[in-house]
C-alpha cells in the first residue's frame, strides 16, 4: 500500500548514501530540500528547479493552510497539481511556523489555538488536524505536529515539550494511520502512500533526546527527524546532540535534521549519518546578496566588486556563473531588480545541490573523509566581502 | 563596413515581413522588442528571453547611463557582455526618459541639463553626447536624440520641437559617422557596425509629419522611428498618422513605431507597414496581475479565478499555461510571490512574441487581412473580469 521505501546503498564511515522511494518519485540522500514556504521557491520557476536538480521541495503546511487554504488545494488535485510539481514534496506541520509566525496563540495539551498573522482570524492546530490539513495537501512526507521550545531553555521546560511531543506523536500517528486506511470520511488523502515522519526532541540534553528516542521508535514513522537544532546553540553542541541522536535512529529509515544549515554545518551532519535537509540559507541569503562559494560567502553589494567582470566562482558550472559577471549582478542587485533575486538564488541553490550531490559521489567512492576534509580546509563561514 | 541590412521578404497589402542583419545576429520583422529598461527584462532571465524567441531587447540609455554609467559597461566589453545578452539590442536615445522621469531640466538648443532621479546629480545630454554614450553602450541599433512634445500640444509648440529635432539629427548624424570612422579618441565603439535610426516628429500634425519625414530622410539613416506618438492621443489618430508618416518612409529601410502598443496596436500596425516595436505593456501589466489572451485582457487578482485550475488562455503553448492554473497565478499573486511577476511576465510576452510570429507567418501565406480580421474580431480591449 505504502509507495514509500528507503534504500541505504552505500556506506562511508557514519555517512549514508542512499535512496527514497515515495509516491512522486525517487529522491538521492544525502538530500537538500530548496524551500518553497508558500509553494513557490521566491524567484525560481518549477522549471528552474528541476534544472538543477531538485529532487525534493519543502512547503508550509501554515502557510497554505491560511492562504490558498487545503480544501482549495485539495480540490485542485493536491499541492503537486496546485504548484505544478510533479516530484516529492514534504511539508512541515505547521507547528514551528505557529510558534515564530502567529500572534496571540495557546498551547494546551490538546494543540494549539492562534490568531493567523495575515487576517487575525482565529485558528487550531492538532495533532490531528496537522495530519487532515498534509492529507489533504498531499505531499509525499508530511511530519507531525510537535513541541519545539526556544533555546536556551531549563531542562524542566524542555522535558515537558519532548514528553508533550512523544504524546503527540502517538495521537498524529493514530490519526495518520486512520486516514491512510479510508477512516474519517471528511479527510481524503491527495496522495496515496503519503508517508509520516516522527520528530525527535529534548533540545541540547542527551539524556532527553534519549527518552524522545525511545518513545518516537515506540510510535513507529517512515522516518525519524532532528528536531529543536539549530535554534541558537553553539555549532559544537548541535553537531554532538546530532551524533548522539542519530546513533540511535534505525539504520533503514531515513533521518531528517531540520532547518539545519550553513554548508559545513550539512557536511558535518552527513558525517554523523543525516541523509535530508532543509534551510531558508541558500534562497533568503541570496536575497540578501550573500552568494555562497567553495571558499565561504561572499557580499555582492560590495564596492570591489563594481568592476569585477569574473563569474562569482570560476569553478561553479551554474546558469548565473556560466552568463553573468559579478560586476552585473552587483549593479541589478543595487538597481533593485528583481532578476538580481533569480540569478543569486539560482547559484546559491546550485552551490547547496551540487554539494550535496559531491557528498553522494564521495560517499559512493568511499571518499567522503577526504571530501569532508578538503571543503572544510577551503570554506570559511566569514564573509570575504 | 556597416554590419547592418534590411530585406523586405514577403509584402501582403502594405504589411512587411523582413530580415534585420545586425552585428548580433538577424531579427525577423515584423519584431516586437522586449523592454529591458535597465539591463534586464524584470524577472526574467536572458535564457528565458531565448526560449521565448525574442530576438532583439530594449534598453535605456537614460538609466545605463546615470548606473552602472556607460564607462563602465564600455570597460566591460559593451551591453551584450555585460548582461548575458549576445543577440541584438536596441537602445532609445535618453530623451524619453529625460522628459517623463529626470528632475528640473532645462532644455536649449545645445541640448538638455538635467537631475538625476536616482542621486540628483546634475547630468546633460546633447545629440552628440547620446551618440557618443549610445557607442560605448554598444547596442546593434541606436537612436538619435529628438525632442518629443506632451499630447495635446498647440501645433507652433509642436512644429518647434519637430524642427529642433531635425537639427539634432543631423548634428546627431554628423557625430555617429565619425565615431564610427574612428574620430573621437575619447570615444571606442563598443559594437562595430551599430546602425543609426532617425525619428520623424511632428505630433498628430500631418503637415508637420511631412516635413519632419522629408528633413529626417534628408540626413539620411539606417532605420527610421514614428516618435510622438502613444502618448494620449486617440486611437484612430495614431492609426492615421502611422499611416500617413509610413507611406513616406523609404520601403527598404525598417520602421519602428516607438512606445506602441497595445496588441491590436501592433495588428493595426503592422497593416500600415510597421516593422518594429517596443512597449512596457506586456511586461508592466503582467506584473500588476493583467494577462494577455486573444480574447483580451484578464485580471488574474479576480476572485472569479480563486478556483478556476484551468490555464490562463487554453490556446496558448506558453510555459506559463502548459503548467500552472489560473488558481495559482491568483493565489501567487495575492501572496506577493515574485514568481507571480515571472510566470505572468512569461505569459504575457510569449502572447505578444506569438502574435508577431502569426503576423509574419500570415503574410508570406498572403493572408494576413484575413489574420487581422479574425485577430481583431476575437480581441476585445475591455477587461474580461
Amino acid at each position: 500500500m505504502s509507495a514509500f521505501a528507503f534504500a541505504g546503498d552505500h556506506r562511508d564511515g557514519l555517512a549514508r548514501a542512499g535512496r527514497l522511494q515515495l509516491p512522486h518519485g525517487i529522491v538521492h540522500t544525502p538530500a537538500f530540500m530548496p524551500v518553497g514556504t508558500r509553494g513557490a521557491v521566491k524567484g525560481l520557476s518549477v522549471e528552474m528547479l528541476e534544472q538543477l536538480g531538485a529532487e525534493i521541495l519543502l512547503a508550509n503546511t501554515y502557510h497554505l493552510h491560511l492562504r490558498p487554504g487545503d480544501e482549495v488545494i485539495a480540490r485542485a488535485g493536491g499541492l503537486h497539481r496546485f504548484i505544478g510539481w510533479d516530484h516529492p514534496i514534504l511539508t512541515d506541520s505547521g507547528g514551528y511556523q505557529v510558534f515564530s509566525l502567529a500572534g496571540r496563540r495557546a498551547l494546551t495539551e490538546e494543540g494549539v489555538v492562534f490568531r493567523s498573522h495575515i487576517d487575525g482570524q482565529r485558528c487550531r492546530l492538532t495533532p490531528e488536524s496537522a495530519v487532515d490539513i498534509q492529507a489533504r495537501l498531499g505531499p509525499d512526507i508530511a511530519m507531525m505536529l510537535d513541541e519545539c521550545p526556544s533555546w536556551p531553555a531549563p531542562a524542566d521546560e524542555v522535558e515537558a515539550a519532548m514528553t508533550r511531543t512523544l504524546r503527540w506523536a502517538r495521537r498524529g500517528r493514530d490519526r495518520f494511520l486512520a486516514v491512510a486506511a479510508g477512516g474519517p470520511l471528511e479527510v481524503r488523502p491527495s496522495t496515496p502512500g503519503q508517508a509520516q515522519f516522527g520528530i525527535v526532541q529534548g533540545g541540547t540534553y542527551q539524556h532527553l533526546r534519549d527518552r524522545s528516542v525511545a518513545g518516537t521508535l515506540e510510535v513507529g514513522f517512515e522516518g525519524y527527524a532532528i528536531g529543536g537544532l539549530s535554534v541558537g546553540e553553539p555549532t559544537g553542541v548541535m553537531y554532538e546532540i546530532v551524533a548522539h541522536t542519530a546513533a540511535q535512529l534505525p539504520d533503514d529509515r531515513p533521518r531528517y535534521l531540520m532547518g539545519s544549515g550553513m554548508p559545513d554545518d550539512l557536511v558535518e551532519s552527513v558525517a554523523r549519518g543525516i541523509d535530508l535537509f532543509d534551510c531558508v540559507l541558500p534562497t533568503r541569503n541570496a536575497r540578501n546578496g550573500q552568494l555562497f562559494t567553495r571558499q565561504g560567502p561572499l557580499n555582492i553589494k560590495n564596492a570591489r566588486y563594481a568592476e569585477d567582470f569574473g563569474p562569482i566562482d570560476p569553478d561553479c558550472g551554474c546558469w548565473t556563473c556560466r552568463r553573468h559577471s559579478r560586476a552585473y549582478l552587483r549593479y541589478l542587485y543595487l538597481a533593485g531588480e528583481m532578476l538580481a533575486s533569480t540569478l543569486n538564488t539560482l547559484h546559491n541553490l546550485y552551490f547547496y545541490l551540487d554539494t550535496m550531490r559531491l557528498m553522494r559521489k564521495a560517499i559512493e567512492f568511499n571518499s567522503f573523509e577526504r571530501f569532508r576534509r578538503e571543503f572544510l580546509d577551503a570554506y570559511s563561514r566569514r564573509q570575504s566581502a
